[in-house]
């Protein structure tokens, strides 16, 4: 299931023989910066490796790759074994693949081809894409919607993990909402994505089963002023004014779970909500631009708030606009969402846009799926999304899907696990 | 609706005002080499325009490109008149759209900000991305379901166009299934696929609604020798004896209708066949690696056939393995699938993986979205589909949807539209 000593720094294309004699080992267990010659044959930032251990998890602060498959799991063992077991095996899976290798044997190294391959196969040619695998545990792996204490973790459960209130516009479907482990994929090619969650589902197997999962394209998070701010689909730049990789002290007060703050297991981890967020389009497409604009409190071209001439001034809510009444109105999206009107929430979003097909109703399935990382949800995006019951947006969204997971901090190096302290 | 002269030669960007004064024309309407600064800043073929205008369609033969959005239309008018104003008014957009401009004018280009935007936006920074655009008349165009000549069409509708007949393992769906038209969208960038068929949809507002649609990623369709032939969802290796790119007499043989063929309106065109197909992964993934590679053909690894050594080694059906029996076993997908089993039966296939999210049963959503295009179906996919009876890959495989489309040549110019022909 998992992977072996015998196989480290072979690429993936190696492992089934491709490369043949080449495939050598050329690193250590576990080291990322050791990768093939698919991954090396590549200049470009977006072939290349992202270091899996650190003191903090990859895919958090990590600038934004384009590509995202993000998974719930509910598991369907009792035992606290098997749960650890599968942790253990994720993450050497994990290091493995972001590595640009093979989640594990292939059965075909030692020439016996009768076992069933431990990779899949479909990343076999590509380099590690940017691929990185970020752990969330959600409420329910701590206590069921019964009230049992499932695996003994019961007393760990942070209360910063508190059930969500319902907000104005929740159309929650259970179905496609929660879950007792989360995992999101991100790279910059999507098959490289969809096979590492397919493999962690596959090393599962008995132990886990998809409860749901969501693929998502471009990059609705601006982790740096150097970038380009993406459009989310609504046709607006979305993230101007999040948290950006740069703002080292800011990701410090509103990402990280600071020693002494909630259970010690949780120190250095993060707190994820997950939205989707289905937009009615078609209804927001026959919207004039200037109502649209309006709505947002952003012009559509530049970005710039209104009032404002560039995308990165300084939403100025005080300013009158040529009728005396604010530039910025003051139902608008950016300012109900604006820190300044939160009590100062803050949270590092880095959602993806979807579209899945249609809904059977002449109409794309289309959205945002809004993912935010924080210290504290309770005073991150409650806050904040409460403030949102006024936003004119809502007639034109509507949250169909939601999750809340604990990301515990980030795995040390070879031989830890992903949430390794929770059991300790 | 549609695009006017005075957006010409404006980029995306240019058309929000984000350039301002620069935006001014640099081309002619329907020039696919004039686009903005965005395009032009990036230096690889992927961020670039491919033509619209030509003799047959482009997206059949064009190298294919990374992502795909494809979409099928069910017809809600009755009039003729609204029918071809769409399609007139889908060319001009779709000429726009692969040129990297917006779809039509935003109502924000003199001041104006009181109409509904003719672009959506979400593509607004974004450079033409490789977009093609390709169109195709379902069978339910001509005739429906009652038998009703719906739009005077009934005496030019092609026999090639006929109702598939039912296969084994067919478990097809009808809501993800045929359609009035359809529209394959592929690109190097998703948003920008996702983007054309969108605003194709605003456009039709009234007259069409989204039937179905799907997106998908990697390329299973090696359209070059020298382009790395793509993984499917099961690991292998797909597309080594696909049709090539540089095959250009087998192309004209396979896949373009020829004058004299059918109705003179679809010389120059070709047919294309779709199918949803449903992957059982989980199952696949326990078999193991040499049972994989006996149902197929082919090693994993290399692709080669078994019994060669190298993916392109030409396949060898009488050759015998070491103990006797065809090194290529009898019922191997690669025989059952290959010209010289189906009367010489051939397509370019084209088609995409795709994982869309759970199957609400624990499992991943995902398969192979297959395209083929043919010069006929009755001698293209329906053979080779029959023959595909005994496959043993039909196991792991479950058809759920089916599209059978007639595309048209290509439009030859400005001024000329989608499926001109039929209406002459």
């Amino acid at each position: 299931m998992s992977s072996s000593t015998d196989q480290s720094g072979l690429s993936r294309r190696a492992m089934l023989g491709v490369v043949g004699g080449a495939g050598v080992a050329v690193g250590v267990a576990g080291a990322s910066i050791a990768y093939g010659p698919q991954g090396t044959a590549h200049a470009a930032d977006v072939d290349g490796p992202i270091e899996f251990y650190g003191e903090h998890q990859a895919g958090i602060v990590t600038p934004a790759q384009d590509r995202l498959h993000f998974a719930a799991f509910d598991l369907i063992t009792e035992s606290r074994d098997d749960l650890v077991a599968l942790l253990r095996a994720w993450s050497e899976a994990a290091a493995q693949m972001t590595a640009g290798r093979p989640a594990g044997a292939t059965g075909a190294v030692d020439g016996h081809p009768a076992a069933p391959p431990d990779d899949t196969g479909e990343a076999l040619d590509l380099p590690p894409g940017g691929l990185t695998l970020t752990i969330g545990f959600g409420p329910s792996l701590f206590v069921d919607a019964e009230g049992r204490d499932r695996f003994g973790l019961a007393d760990r459960k942070p209360e910063a993990l508190a059930e969500l209130p319902h907000f104005v516009g929740d159309a929650l479907r259970p179905e496609i909402s929660d879950g007792d482990l989360c995992v999101q994929a991100c790279a910059y090619d999507p098959q490289v994505a969809v096979h590492a969650i397919r493999n962690l589902a596959r090393i599962g197997f008995g132990k886990v089963s998809v409860r749901w999962s969501q693929l998502g394209f471009g990059r609705t998070s601006a982790t740096s002023r150097e970038q380009t701010t993406p459009r989310n689909m609504m046709g607006f730049k979305d993230g101007t004014n999040n948290l950006k990789a740069e703002d080292t002290a800011l990701l410090g007060e509103h990402v990280w779970v600071p020693e002494g703050e909630g259970p010690a297991w949780m120190a250095g981890g993060s707190y994820v909500v997950t939205r989707r967020i289905r937009m009615t389009i078609e209804t927001w497409d026959r919207t004039p631009l200037g109502e649209q604009e309006t709505i947002i409190g952003r012009t559509k071209g530049s970005g710039a708030p209104l009032g404002g001439v560039k995308e990165f001034d300084e939403l100025d809510f005080g300013k009158a606009g040529a009728d005396g009444t604010p530039a910025i109105p003051m139902q608008a999206h950016v300012r109900l969402a604006h820190h300044s009107t939160t009590n100062g929430a803050r949270m590092l979003r880095r959602g993806y846009n979807f579209t899945d097909g249609s809904d059977g109703l002449g109409r794309l399935d289309a959205g945002l799926f809004f993912i935010a990382y924080q210290r504290d949800p309770r005073t991150g995006f409650v806050p904040v999304q409460l403030n949102l019951a006024s936003d004119v947006l809502n007639e034109y969204i509507r949250h169909v899907g939601s999750g809340l997971f604990a990301c515990p901090p980030g795995v040390k190096g070879p031989g830890g696990f992903w949430g390794e302290g929770l059991f300790g």
